[in-house]
C-alpha cells in the first residue's frame, strides 16, 4: 500500500510538504499541489485515502454542455432524483458536479476525484467526444456510466436500458399494425447509445424479414437537416412509419409531416424513444420507447455501490417499455 | 384481480372444486386438477395466490441433462451456493429442481410454477432446444435466467458475464504476445452464450486489425471432431494461438497438441473459458477467462429479488476476467 512517504521519496520532497499539499495547506503552491496530487495517483494513493473518510462523498458528474437537469422537465432531473433517493438514506454524501470540455481537459479524471475527495461518481451525458472517456478505460475510481459501456476495465459499469429490446418493441409495434416500409430518423451517432440504437435498427428489421438499406435511414447531427432532407426522402419513397433515435426529434418529425401535408396517424406514423415528459403534450401524444429515468438513477446507485463492496459489476440494463399513445396507428386500407 | 369464482365461472365447474384442486385435494381427478391450473394461469391468478404465502418458496431450475452441480467440482455447485447464501437469510426457501426435457414437454412453465407454489424462479443450463425456452417469452412467473436472454418480457432477467468482455480480454492478451494468427474451438451453437462467444470472437479479431474468417474457426457439437478436424487444421495452417470456448475444450486440445507433437506454450498458446476447478490443473495448467459462479449466483437472487420487487431489471452482468497461468507465452522467435 502506498503510503506518503513513498510519494514523499518518488518527488524527492520531505512528507510534510507531500501531506500539506494532499490537505490543501495555503502555503503549498498550486504547481506543486496538482505535481503531489498527480504523483499519488499514479502510486495508487487514492484507495489508501478513501477508507480514512467516515462520511464518503460520491459525485455526479454531468456533461453540461450535452444533457439539462436543473428542472423536473429536464432528461436527467428525475435520474439524479432516483440516485439521491437510494444514496442519501445509505450515508453517502451526494454532490452534483456538472462538467464541461474545459475542465476535463485541465486535470485527469482520478486526479480530479481525488482532489475533491470523492470515492466514487455516477456519469451522466458524457459523448465519445468527452476527454474523460478515455480515462475511464484506466481509471481505478469507482464510475458508473449512464449510456456508456468501457470494456475491460474492472471498475466501470454501465446503467442503461436495453435498447435492443427497446427497438424491437418498436419495429415488431409497428408490423402488427401492418407496416412494412419503417425509416429511422437517428441524430448524429457521436454517443454510444446512439450507435446502438442505429444498430439494433437494422438487426431488428432484419428479424422480422423487411427491407433495411441507407434508404431507410438518415442521421444527421443537425435537426434541420433531419427534418428538411432524410424526413421528406421517407415520404416520398413511401414510407409509412418513422422510428425516431429521441423524442425531441420525433416532435419535430410530428410537427414536419403536418406540414408537409401527411397526416399523422393516418398516413404516416412515427415512434420516439425516451418518453421524455413532452411526449404526451404532442398532438397528437407520441407512442414511445419508456426508460424509467428513476428506474436508472436507482440502478446507478445499485451499481456505484456493488463496485464500492467490490462486486465487479459490468452492465445494469433496465426493461424497456413501449408506451402506446397516437401517433401510430394501423396502415390504412389504401396504402 | 382473478378470484376462484372466475375460474369456477370459466369452466363452469363449482368453486370447491376448483378450491379442492388448487389445494391438491385427493378427491378430485388429476385431469380436471390439470384443467384447473392451466385455466388459473391463463386468467393470470398465479400473481394473486403468490402473496398468500409467509415463506415464499423459490426454485433453481437446473436441466439436468445439460449440466451437473451435485458435486463442489461441477460448473453449477458455486452458482446454487452463492444464490442460496443470499435467498436464505433473506427468508425464501429455496429448492433445487431438476429438469429434463420431459418434464417440460409435460406442462406449461407457469403451470408447473403454480402447482408446486413457485414464486420465481432462478433457471441454469438451458439451451435453445430446451421447451420451456418459449415458454418464458410470455411467462408472468419472475424468472432469472443464467446465460439466456429473453427479449420484451419485463417479467424476465439475464444474468451472465460479459462475454463480449472476456473474449475481447483472451484476444488483446495474446495479441500483446506477438500473436497474429488466432483460431477458436468450439462445442456446437446450440446455447446463446456459445453463439455470443463465437461473434464476440470475429468482433474482436475485427478490432485488433487481425484476419478472422472460416478458416479460422471451427464448431462441432462432437469433442472428437473438434481434436481429429478441426485442431489439426488450424496447427497445419499455422494458427499460433487457439481460443476455446470452454475449459473442457482446452484442456482436450492441450493433450491433443502434445500428441501431435507441439509443445504448448512454445509452439502454440491455448486459452480456456470459464476457469473451471480443473484449469488450475491441467499441464501445463490453462490460462483462461473467469466467471466467478458464487458472485454469479449472487447476482443471479439479486436480480430475481428485483423483479420481485418491480424493479424491471432485464440485463445484470459481470466482468469478466482473465486468469493468466502457463498454458500461453510470447511467441517464440522462430515463428
Amino acid at each position: 500500500m502506498t503510503t506518503i512517504q513513498d510519494i514523499a521519496d518518488k518527488m524527492g520532497i520531505s512528507k510534510s510538504a507531500v501531506s500539506k499539499a494532499l490537505n490543501n495547506a495555503p502555503d503549498i503552491s498550486e504547481t506543486l499541489r496538482k505535481q503531489v496530487l498527480e504523483t499519488a495517483v499514479a502510486l495508487g494513493y487514492t484507495k489508501l485515502r478513501r477508507y480514512r473518510n467516515s462520511v464518503r462523498k460520491i459525485c455526479v458528474l454531468i456533461e453540461k454542455d450535452n444533457i439539462q437537469y436543473e428542472e423536473p422537465y429536464h432528461f436527467a432531473y428525475d435520474i439524479i432524483m432516483g440516485f439521491r433517493q437510494l444514496a442519501e438514506p445509505q450515508g453517502f454524501d451526494v454532490v452534483i458536479e456538472p462538467v464541461d470540455i474545459q475542465i476535463q481537459r485541465n486535470q485527469p479524471y482520478d486526479v480530479y476525484m481525488l482532489e475533491h475527495d470523492y470515492v466514487g461518481s455516477f456519469v451522466i451525458g458524457f459523448s465519445l467526444a468527452d476527454p474523460w472517456l478515455k480515462d475511464f478505460e484506466n481509471s481505478c475510481t469507482p464510475t458508473v456510466l449512464y449510456d456508456n459501456y468501457i470494456t475491460g476495465n474492472p471498475s466501470t459499469a454501465y446503467v442503461g436500458i436495453d435498447n435492443d429490446e427497446g427497438m424491437e418493441l418498436a419495429v415488431s409495434h409497428l408490423v402488427r399494425q401492418g407496416h412494412r416500409k419503417i425509416a429511422y430518423l437517428s441524430n448524429s451517432l457521436g454517443s454510444q447509445i446512439i450507435q446502438i440504437r442505429y444498430s439494433a435498427f437494422f438487426r431488428s428489421m432484419r428479424k422480422h424479414g423487411l427491407k433495411a438499406s441507407y434508404d431507410n435511414a438518415g442521421c444527421s447531427c443537425f435537426l434541420s437537416e433531419c427534418m428538411e432532407k432524410h424526413l421528406p426522402n421517407f415520404l416520398k419513397s413511401g414510407m409509412t412509419a418513422i422510428i425516431c433515435s429521441q423524442d425531441t426529434i420525433a416532435s419535430a418529425a410530428l410537427v414536419q409531416c403536418q406540414q408537409l401535408g401527411y397526416r399523422v396517424p393516418e398516413d404516416v406514423s412515427i415512434v420516439g424513444f425516451d418518453d421524455l415528459p413532452i411526449a404526451a403534450y404532442t398532438s397528437p401524444p407520441l407512442t414511445t420507447i419508456r426508460q424509467d429515468r428513476t428506474e436508472l438513477g436507482k440502478s446507478g446507485f445499485f451499481a456505484l455501490s456493488s463496485l464500492l463492496n467490490h462486486v465487479s459489476i459490468s452492465t445494469f440494463l433496465l426493461h424497456a417499455q413501449l408506451i402506446e399513445r397516437k401517433s401510430t396507428a394501423r396502415i390504412s386500407e389504401k396504402q
